[in-house]
């Protein structure tokens, strides 16, 4: 009979061999990787290193015969990094993000690429456009939408003229909290916040601040913005929005339902193939006629195509001019969505593919 | 002949059967894993899941046995959230750290506990050590130390009464920013920083703010507050500082040697084993006699324990009282390093040992 020390011993050893088979068959990945990118330099194109296409198949090949006992999510999380510990070694990338350190879009940024990338915090969204323009870095991350905040305009506004291509998309869980200089919960009178937030963390509210006036506005930024004035106020926002606005964080993580995310785009000079599970975004401006619209979407119903999203944004070039961006279901060069996108674009009076790119798969 | 396309497949097929082994190893780890919690659950005693020492003894025989062609810093950082990721089946760890989220104390959480635990951020360092103590989070992350702006006084001072244990260390490079709300360089009239950050910094000042007058100040967020006052100052500091704040960033990464580092502690409720590479955290203080402090450190040289770091801080008892946080190599179960601490139990007034614990080792 063993006793319970040579057992944990005995296991620990199993482990420590399974560790060294792991690590041969990592530094085997890598070297295969470097096999690759040599037949790519000696073939005398432009060789492009990053294949989110391929990234985004083999991240649904581990989830689909993941067998456990490990999660699949788990699992595709560490061959993220594996994968992105391979790139590294060939090609380092740089990608630029909406800084500074430490917010949501670099958290996506890292999340997309693996932690074996530089991330460079940029100012304002249209830096991260141009650093990604003019090739200092070869990716950028930009927010997109927040279904808390709605779209971020300003990114959906620079691909009016940006020659840059959508290359991927990431979603971010993101927490609610309950910012104040009140010094504790009994002390708030009112609470301030976009209306999607006080919907989120009703059931919270409900419980902790049940006579507390809720007040809907614009964004949660500007919530926080109120809050600092009125030390009798309570704001929603995120805990970087407290950092910003010098508020204390009563509560964590109020949301009922962690569903609020938000939704991150990768921007490149790369056009990238099908991967078998894609999305198509689109910048289209209607023609000036009554059922415009419905008309301009017609092709996309008769082909099979379904949109999944779709914004409307003032046109920089008349006062009733609207522009829409889309996404449909599937990449441009499948047959279905090619066709519908043809006779799509002879209706549109705008047209312009902003990129067609794998589905997140994490 | 085989084309490249042909080639390139080959090598992608290769890949993928390597993943597949890569994953079904991983997963046989998770198993064997949980194979050590039942054993262990069985035994009756109380369950110790994370074991800092053993995961300090993996990640140095990954590095050692490395043969590349990854690189054996990449290699244990794989490794780091592979264990994170199989001892998250067994036994989710909540890790209190000082907040908000997307500051650096998180960041070295994640560093050390890799990205499958739940991070709380906490509102001061005495909350970190308070929800350790409740056993409301089962670790907690505090910076103790910066190359910039030394030591944090206030982590210090919480052992003096905090029963928690040290239970490891981690370090993070920090990086300088030039921060101003000037709208450029050529703007910027006088520059603060602390002394050290200013030294960190010359060759970059020298090449791009020759005739800027700098001007040392306290510590960095000193620097940062004048520098919101005055848009013709600027201030070398943490991007984060630049957000809180609100000053724009002119400079990224101004550091003339990528030195600057903080170092953060792991507090628990655990005393850790030998990990055969380790550090003992001690809170002494003098009797009141001259000399009181050479003869305190006499014994540690008598038995050959190197002290690697000293921190005076004034005591509570007294006005003209020191104590002192020494850390010496070793740890405490060592025969040599327990030999030095008996006798320098005996020479001093106050004697606590903080802990021994692995040294850092990604």
């Amino acid at each position: 009979m063993t006793t319970e020390t040579e057992q944990l011993n005995a296991i620990r050893e199993r482990i420590d061999r399974i560790d060294e088979q792991i690590q041969d068959l990592v530094n085997a990945r890598a070297a295969a990787a470097g096999e690759v990118a040599h037949i790519k330099q000696q073939s005398g194109d432009e060789v492009v290193y990053y294949r989110p296409e391929r990234e985004a198949q083999v991240l649904r090949m581990v989830k689909e015969r993941n067998k456990g006992p490990l999660d699949a999510e788990e699992m595709a999380r560490l061959f993220r990094e594996i994968m992105s510990a391979c790139l590294a070694l060939e090609y380092p990338l740089n990608i630029a993000f909406l800084g500074p350190e430490g917010t949501f879009t670099q958290a996506a940024a890292l999340k997309h690429f693996g932690h074996s990338v530089t991330t460079t915090p940029l100012g304002s969204i249209s830096d991260v456009f141009q650093e990604v323009e003019a090739g200092n870095c070869q990716y950028g991350v930009v927010p997109v939408e927040n279904s808390t905040e709605g779209v971020i305009s300003h990114t959906l506004d620079m691909f009016f003229s940006s020659p840059l291509q959508i290359c991927g998309e990431v979603t971010l869980r993101i927490h609610h909290n309950l910012l104040s200089n009140a010094p504790s919960l009994k002390d708030i009178r009112k609470l301030y916040s976009h209306q999607q937030s006080l919907a989120q963390c009703r059931g919270w509210l409900d419980r902790h601040l049940p006579n507390v006036e809720r007040i809907a506005v614009g964004s949660n930024a500007e919530a926080a913005t109120i809050a600092r004035e009125d030390p009798g106020a309570g704001a929603i926002a995120s805990e970087t929005a407290g950092e910003i606005y010098n508020l204390g964080v009563l509560a964590h993580n109020i949301e009922d339902e962690p569903g609020n995310t938000t939704r991150f785009l990768i921007i490149g000079q790369q056009e990238v193939p099908p991967s078998g599970e894609d999305k198509t975004s689109l910048l289209i401006s209607t023609r000036n006629e009554a059922g415009g619209l419905h008309r301009l979407l017609e092709p996309l119903a008769q082909h099979g195509v379904s949109m999944t999203r779709i914004e409307s944004r003032p046109s920089r070039r008349g006062m009733w001019d609207y522009v829409f961006f889309i996404d449909v279901d599937g990449h441009k060069d499948e047959p279905h969505v090619r066709q519908a996108l043809a006779d799509l674009e002879k209706q549109a009076g705008m047209y312009k593919v902003l990129g067609s790119y794998p589905k997140a798969v994490l």
